[in-house]
Parts: C-alpha cells; sequence; structure tokens
C-alpha cells in the first residue's frame, strides 16, 4: 500500500481522491517541488519552501499553514511509505473553483505530498537542444516552479525520439536557458557557467548550492548568457537538480564532440553535493 | 446533484474521482476545449474536436474512440444536468503515470467532461494590456489549448487588479496576441483584423467563424501582426470565444477614450454568430 499526504491527512495513493475541478488540473493553477530525502528527512526543505513561497507570492496563492513547518507532516508520509531515501513532490494548487479565470472565494488550496523510492543515479547524458519550442524567459513563470510543464514535455519528448537522453531549452533570445527539470552548468576554461535567472533559468535549489560550493572550492563561477555555441568549445557540461544532484552531459546532439562526463569540477561538485545531504 | 462524465461514465461532480498521479495534474500534461451548448446540443462540435486533435497530435497524446463522436455522451450529460443551454469543457490529459516525464507506458488518457449553466452575456469589457508576462508565439503551445493556461491567468489577475475586465497579451516580439480566453479583433478604418498565429493567437472556432461570417457579409477582414498602437486608433475592438461568442470592449486601459461598444461590425458579426447556435 502506497500512502500520499492529502489536505492534512494520510490517504491511498491508489484510490481517487482529487475533485474534478481543481484548478490545478484544470488550468495548472499552481506550483510544485521535488525533493530529495536521505534518511528519513529532506536537508533542504528550507530552500524548497522559500522558493515555494515566491512562486505563491507570483500567483497570489496563499500558502495553507500546513506548509509553515512540514517537517513532519514529510517524515510521517516517508515512514508510513517505509522509505528512507525518496523522491518528494509537493503540488500546491489554487484548489476547487467554479469555471472560468477567477480565483474561488474563499481560496481552498490542494497540498498534495507524493513520495516514491530515489531513482538509481542516472548515466551521464546524451543531451539535445529543443528546436520545437523554448523558454520564455519573459514569463514569471520561468522563474518559479509552475504547475505549466508542457514546453519541457515538448522539449524532452523531441529529444527522446532524437535518441539523446534530455533536452536543453534555448529562451525566446536563442540563449541556453536550462534543462527540461534541471539546471544547465558549463565549464569553460576553468570557469563555471550557469545562465541567468533572467534567461530562463529556474532558481534551483541545487543550483544554488553549486554556486555556493564553488566559492568554497576556489572555483571561479559566473552567472552568464550562454549562446548555444559555447557547448562546441566548452570542456563539461553537467545538468543539476534536487533529485539526481549532478548528471554530466556526455555529448551535444549535432557536435562531433564527447564531453569528459564526468570531468574534474563536475567530480569535485558531485563529492560536495552529496555530503551536504 | 451535478454530473460529469469521466471515461465512459457518469460521476458525481462534487465528488473526488480523480487520481493523484493524473499528469494533467502534475504537469499540464492535456487539452482542453470549452465549448457552447444550446438546445441540448454543441453546434460547432466538429470544430472543436478538429482542433483537440492537433493538439493531441503536437503532445503525440493519443485521442480515445470514445471522443471519435461524442455527440450522444454531451448529450447525455447535458440531459442529466437538466441543462439546455451550458457551457461545456471537454478536458483530455495523458492520464495517470509515474514520476518523470516520460510518458506512461501503455497510455491510458483522461477523459472528463463538466457542464454548467451557460453565463449570461457579460457587459463591454474594460481591457489592459497585460505587463506582467507575455504570450509565447515561439512556442507550438501558443497554438494548442493546453491546460497550461497559467499566463494568462497571471494577466487577468493583473487586469483585475488594475480595475479593467480582461487583459490583451502581448508576444515576445511585444504585438497583440490574444486576450486571456478569446480571439482579438480591432477595426482599423473598415477593415476587420485579428493576429495570425504566427503572433501567439489560438486558433479560435469562433475565430475561424468570424473571418469566414466577414466574408460572406462582405466586410474585408484579414490576420495581420497588431501593433498595440493600433488600440489608440481603431474603431472598435471586441474579443471572440465559443462561450461569449463576441465581447465588445469598450475602453483599453491607459489610453483616454472609449471605444463603440458594440459598433456597427461588431453589431452585425454578433448577429450573424448567434444565428448559428
Amino acid at each position: 500500500l502506497a500512502f500520499a499526504w492529502l489536505n492534512g491527512r494520510l490517504v491511498d495513493a491508489d484510490l481517487p481522491h482529487l475533485r474534478l475541478d481543481d484548478r490545478g488540473l484544470l488550468l495548472a493553477d499552481g506550483l510544485f517541488e521535488t525533493m530529495r530525502a536521505e534518511a528519513g528527512v529532506v536537508p533542504w526543505l528550507a530552500a524548497h519552501l522559500a522558493r515555494l513561497r515566491t512562486g505563491a507570492d507570483v500567483l497570489g496563492l496563499p500558502v495553507p499553514p500546513a506548509l509553515d513547518d512540514p517537517a513532519d507532516l514529510l517524515a510521517e508520509l516517508l515512514r508510513a511509505n517505509r522509505l528512507e531515501r525518496a523522491a518528494v513532490r509537493l503540488t500546491l494548487t489554487r484548489g476547487p473553483g467554479p469555471r472560468g479565470l477567477a480565483a474561488p472565494e474563499p481560496p481552498m488550496p490542494t497540498i498534495l505530498v507524493t513520495v516514491a523510492p530515489l531513482p538509481a543515479a542516472p548515466p551521464p547524458a546524451r543531451v539535445a537542444i529543443a528546436a520545437g519550442t523554448c523558454r520564455n524567459e519573459r514569463s514569471p513563470l520561468s522563474r518559479i516552479k509552475s504547475l505549466a510543464y508542457l514546453d519541457q514535455i515538448l522539449a524532452w519528448r523531441e529529444a527522446r525520439a532524437g535518441g539523446a537522453d534530455d533536452a536543453l531549452l534555448l529562451n525566446t533570445a536563442g540563449r541556453l536557458a536550462c534543462a527540461t527539470a534541471a539546471t544547465l552548468f558549463v565549464v569553460d576554461g576553468d570557469r563555471l557557467l550557469t545562465p541567468p535567472l533572467a534567461e530562463g533559468a529556474l532558481p534551483g535549489t541545487t543550483r544554488a548550492r553549486i554556486l555556493a560550493l564553488a566559492a568554497t572550492l576556489g572555483v571561479e563561477a559566473a552567472e552568464e548568457p550562454l549562446p548555444p555555441a559555447i557547448l562546441a568549445s566548452c570542456g563539461e557540461a553537467f545538468l543539476a537538480n534536487a533529485l539526481v544532484l549532478l548528471r554530466p552531459a556526455r555529448s551535444i546532439a549535432g557536435l562531433e564532440r564527447d564531453l569528459r562526463a564526468p570531468g574534474p569540477i563536475g567530480t569535485t561538485l558531485a563529492a560536495a553535493l552529496a555530503q551536504g545531504e
């Protein structure tokens, strides 16, 4: 039996519990966080909650008191599912409402937390630049983790159909923004680079950790707009998110070159990230 | 008691029926259509289904056989709800699946149809151009009716907070794309203009009807990129969708002018649209 946490109680995760008029379903009107649990706790919970609150501010979505300090509910849910290491997903929607765009009054947000076994570390990735869609860095949605995830799904499907493992998305200016569910980092010379938030990058929790770790490890790191041509010359590239932490890229579709995967900076950072879990 | 149609059967619309792992909820991985029923039938059903199929092709989403000819199920649902005139929403999602972006295999799409009393015709609209977000005409999502509706919600909330009724969205090039849930038309001189699909306009069913009606009514109509400045000089502007049909705009926030609402072309078209229902 698998359990989920829904609006204050543990429920059987395989039974239908969601209302048909939930705005999360009907209009992608909500947010989520994907978190990594180790030893039954989420070590970077505070960073995830801070990002969730930023997103809720953008959407004008009240954050229910249950999310003031959800450590206990997460621990309870993990215990109920007999999981120590887990992928934890927290979803917050504007909840049920009438048809149309107006927010339901009073707001009755839906909180859903699900857990799954932590996936095995994937092998280094073959990545492709998505041609079929792009990241809209001019929308505030590019800087919050909203339920509107469909451009990333399109990019992912295109990459997989072309034989790659994951896609990089360009922004509307044609510069690199992110991967489908991860921050892009490249090593150019001995500098570690990642796109600034203004370029369409999500303020990833692991992105922030890597930028902070780089400083302590003596790696020069910067947020800089990245033209796709940098993939033809960079020494390393990797994808970072809270679940996988750091996944090296080993090839870029269309470029006849293999990257060191992992390279020295990726290896150093991956070890430092793992120590923080 | 209100009924919905979910995956082949009528269900109590006020009870929870949806699985927690539905991709429509988790990732906005799906499509919808909003349709107008008159006298217990949806007169423009074929056009809505054609658009749904186009969207399903973009998403790589199989369309279940139940949608080959859903007229009977719509009639049954309307009867069950004792509605003759109704707003009908058909939602198609990729259905339940495991975590991550990979599509569930085999696909088990969710089909949900809900109905609500047809809203009363709204008064002419005060519209505002959304400054906080924009339409990404570079994504194919701008040309299908996907569940990823959150940019429109942001624009709508901004407009309402500023005292307007609805928002117009610009595309990434700064030209007019659409309203939050309607096609924008303006009358410039004696020409009826609307943004081309390439500008980020959804191929609206009522948009197509209006363009076809204009030809029969002797109104010169064209799809042309529209700079926002055209709102300072146009004679009429109106918003069109399947539910409201045609809603005149009476003012544009920031411009000290009132539009004729309705003006002569809007009046002629609204009458012709109503006859087709």
